[in-house]
């Protein structure tokens, strides 16, 4: 991770103490909550998110509830998608889930909760216009809903034991993770009050950088080292799911994550040098390790 | 149910219908969803809404989206509520639940979906001025959230097989029903940009309205009709679970709902003739049989 994004990243997890500092909710809902948030992401989104700002030259105290919002919903998909009944997964980057950790009904209420607070969020957001605060709302929930994420979540489980066609793997994971991916781009478009053409380039940067996020996470789940990314190497392969490597092979999935990342750089191309922290954040997509 | 509630609850149910008329969503998510809305519910919410903005001289048209919103917010609750995890209920008024019906992981995923839904619908409403649509989201996200709804259904979790005392009860309910039926009257007085005096009688009558609710509900456990209520009567009393029934005794609990229901319609009095059929549904409330 590179110097700024460790800024930004501190950044994010300030902002996320402010908004989860809220003594009147009960325990254990708080604790599960706050462990759900503060589990060692890579904050990710909300970097994606400051980043979009600074390139359309914009202040960043102004994305940093934003930022916090599309985290909330981050980490309440990860809390209901680590569930028995879901992908069942024990351990959440090397420490047990949120329902291992408390209990299933504590982890479904606390990722119902963080939902919630992530529209609250928006919506108090006094820094921001009315419009603004809307539009936020507005491509938040359509990114995260039944349309965006949540579908892709739902597809991705109907796929279980199934061999899958390219076109339909895409589809799945542009809804399941490249909505939401795209949608901090967008949120940087939208709080920036950007012409069309550079809220385009925004939307196609991050639509492209949502895809590699995708294959990039497939190839490490074959090549990934088991403590740096926290949970066991290779389960795709014994939960028998489509990956991109499964459908492609690792050579020819390797060469299309190559290409999106051109794609990407290209994308930014016409914002200029503003850009390029987030041209930076594509390359350590592309090249992460966890 | 009289007229006029009938009439209101067809008019919810078609908004409903509109707003889940969404061809992108792919099955079964969408299905489970649908399900989880249209099982028979008696859209006492969506009702109390459009009366408070009768009550407040306002064009029921308004009212639509939010009412919508609410519903729809009310539906997710039920959905995750009634998992293995939570509550356990197989069935819900008559039928089986959602999980049952689908599986756990489309229940989750419906009821997640349903709340992003609620926001979303809520912000889409051009109807509505940015001022009122944002004073909406931030009402219903306070309403439903980890200091609201979820909160309630937390603690409740909280007290099973735990003898608890009148006043940790009340809280409890007041979180868990009372926060979201508040909502439907403050949602009137927003929607209508009531005067604060206006408002603070909506708020007194939701709040009282909120717990007659509760402690009917908890009567009906007791000497309801199994084939009217669609669950098993008796099920708070085999699961051990504190009601006000179980701590205040039938005949006190029956004294204390008269009392509210006189309360709530001292509350209403200010208000003068347009808000004698909210008087009307307080009456339902505390008389219906399932």
């Amino acid at each position: 991770m590179l110097d700024g994004q460790a800024a930004l990243r501190k950044r994010a997890n300030h902002q996320l103490e402010i908004t989860l500092a809220r003594p009147e909710i009960p325990s254990p809902l708080i604790d599960a909550m706050r462990y759900g948030v503060f589990n060692g992401g890579k904050r990710i989104r909300p970097t994606l998110v400051y980043l979009a700002c600074e390139a359309l030259d914009t202040d960043l105290s102004l994305a940093d509830k934003p930022a916090c919002a599309i985290e909330l919903i981050h980490a309440y998909s990860l809390i209901h998608d680590d569930l028995p009944a879901m992908d069942d997964d024990d351990f959440r980057r090397g420490k047990p889930s949120c329902h291992v950790k408390f209990d299933e009904a504590t982890a479904i209420l606390a990722g119902d909760a963080l939902q919630t607070m992530a529209f609250e969020t928006l919506a108090c957001d006094t820094q921001l216009t009315l419009q603004t605060r809307l539009d936020l709302i507005r491509e938040l929930s359509s990114a995260a809903g039944a349309s965006g994420m949540v579908a892709g979540q739902a597809i991705d489980i109907s796929f279980e034991n199934k061999q899958v066609d390219p076109v339909s793997l895409e589809n799945m994971h542009r809804r399941k993770t490249g909505c939401l991916i795209s949608a901090c781009l967008k949120f940087g478009a939208i709080i920036s009050a950007a012409s069309p053409a550079k809220t385009e380039t925004m939307e196609q940067f991050g639509q492209v950088l949502g895809l590699a996020f995708q294959i990039r996470d497939d190839i490490l789940d074959v090549i990934g080292d088991e403590q740096t990314i926290g949970k066991p190497v290779g389960s795709d392969m014994s939960n028998e799911k489509s990956t991109f490597v499964s459908v492609y092979g690792l050579d020819e999935a390797s060469r299309r994550l190559d290409q999106l990342l051109v794609d990407a750089l290209a994308a930014l191309a016409p914002l200029g040098p503003t850009a390029r922290p987030l041209g930076d954040i594509a390359r350590f997509i592309v090249i992460r390790s966890h």
